[in-house]
């Protein structure tokens, strides 16, 4: 199961182009980011109280279809990479009447403690680490699964 | 001389009716008091280290015309309030090429220390009240000519 | 019934003072002034669609507690002035756990069509005007129930 | 001569790391893309005039260094890709009292009449293919110079 969060889209989302500006398919991978962490059980809120900030080292987003107001969203976080030191997550956004996908995108992130430098979550948050890691292997086998799936589809259709 | 803050309209604060958003104006009175504040020698960033924050208890804010994005606006801010507790700053929109005003605001302010509790900045900080209670002092001289000078103008206009 | 809106609070809402820039409430109340279009049966979607503007005149907000990331708050939008030309919307922002409310605010609006001429909607858009109209009756309703029941609580509290 | 365009970092920026929030750096190279064009001799305004927009096609992004309210920020834009139907633009953004580099990114975009299909500028607008096509070579050339620049140094390092 892909965590996938609702967004509604807003009007001060648009821009004078009559659509979503660009800027805040940014903040939604945010809003789906800590939703991914609320269903792993790891709020980054705790996190941030636990003196743990995660912040931001890279964004790509792949902007392939408009969002216009009125519509609803769909956006998949999955964590992609995850070594303990180092947190990439994927996202995908989807409209939700459609189920097209409308923007793609990864974050990357390290973690931080309080005096601003990198820890590793396996030795100082051996739960929290744990936590990662899971969501990480379900994120591999969902990448498996959606690959046979387009090797059998693929195979069936040179066959045809 | 009234203080007055130029922004340059950017494409990412308008919306799909073609305008400016109105939340961006709350913004634009944030970046005009803080303008205001470096003017008068106290930097809001120098009063947030000595433990002082200045949270907003309420805008007031009215939209007389459009402000498009290409377009450069001035913006007036004036210490209408204080008495050491709190603080009232009044602000104008104005179009830099047609000095025409787009919007008028108020934002009313306390101050707290680090513990959130209300502070008198006559007590607390002397230093501090004296240069607010001064830009206070030249916001009432600038109203008390703009009062003149409107009468003045009212009272020909009667004569002729 | 009053119309009440979720919203959960999210990272990108704070600024460095550690809690939601006063800024986004005035979003908050467009989120939820959209929500409360859609269950009057009027999507803002469609009246634009129609060709009708409905900017806003002017915003006020009375910030009475701090709202931090993580919180879901509802705010409650009630049409507190209709008279088919213009348009007020009162609204509360209520935190969720709480019930305690941490803004009030209110904003005006007029009706524009597509040359950007005032319009009445009772002239023009009957059908719109009846729903307006409407949500204005229950709105007052609901304000003199509430000043009832203050009178009452207030009466038992003078008796006993 | 690169183009540097200058942005106050504003309280409403940041989050309550302290820090700007990532989403607004997306924002600030939108300022300096429009800023390159008003430059150029092309305002963004009058190229949506005559029809053309110039949608985000994706966005990338690396946060070196965190940027703190109360500095100013230089963000330089350089067009690295134009081949009349696409275009690149790279930016920097620097600390303007230290020179040193915060944040780089890049922005893809291509041109879309009226009907929302693509164009060839060459084929379609022959004056504005020509501005942006001098502006490639003008940033061709400083990569280059740049090398030569870094290649010297290593050369002499690598001599010492």
């Amino acid at each position: 199961m892909i965590h996938s969060y609702e967004h509604k889209v807003q009007y001060y989302e648009t821009d004078q182009m009559g659509i979503v500006h660009h800027s805040n398919y940014i903040r939604w991978f945010e809003e789906a980011r800590i939703n991914l962490m609320d269903q792993m059980g790891i709020s980054y809120q705790k996190m941030e109280e636990m003196g743990i900030i995660s912040p931001v080292l890279s964004v790509e987003a792949d902007f392939l279809r408009m969002v216009r107001f009125g519509g609803n969203v769909l956006i998949r976080a999955i964590v992609t990479e995850y070594n303990s030191i180092k947190l990439a997550v994927s996202y995908q956004v989807i409209d939700k009447s459609t189920n097209m996908v409308h923007c793609k995108g990864v974050t990357r992130h390290c973690f931080l403690n309080e005096k601003g430098r990198p820890i590793s979550l396996k030795k100082s948050y051996p739960r929290l680490h744990e936590l990662f890691e899971q969501e990480y292997q379900k994120g591999k086998q969902l990448e498996e699964k959606k690959q046979e799936s387009d090797n059998s589809k693929n195979h069936s259709e040179a066959e045809s």
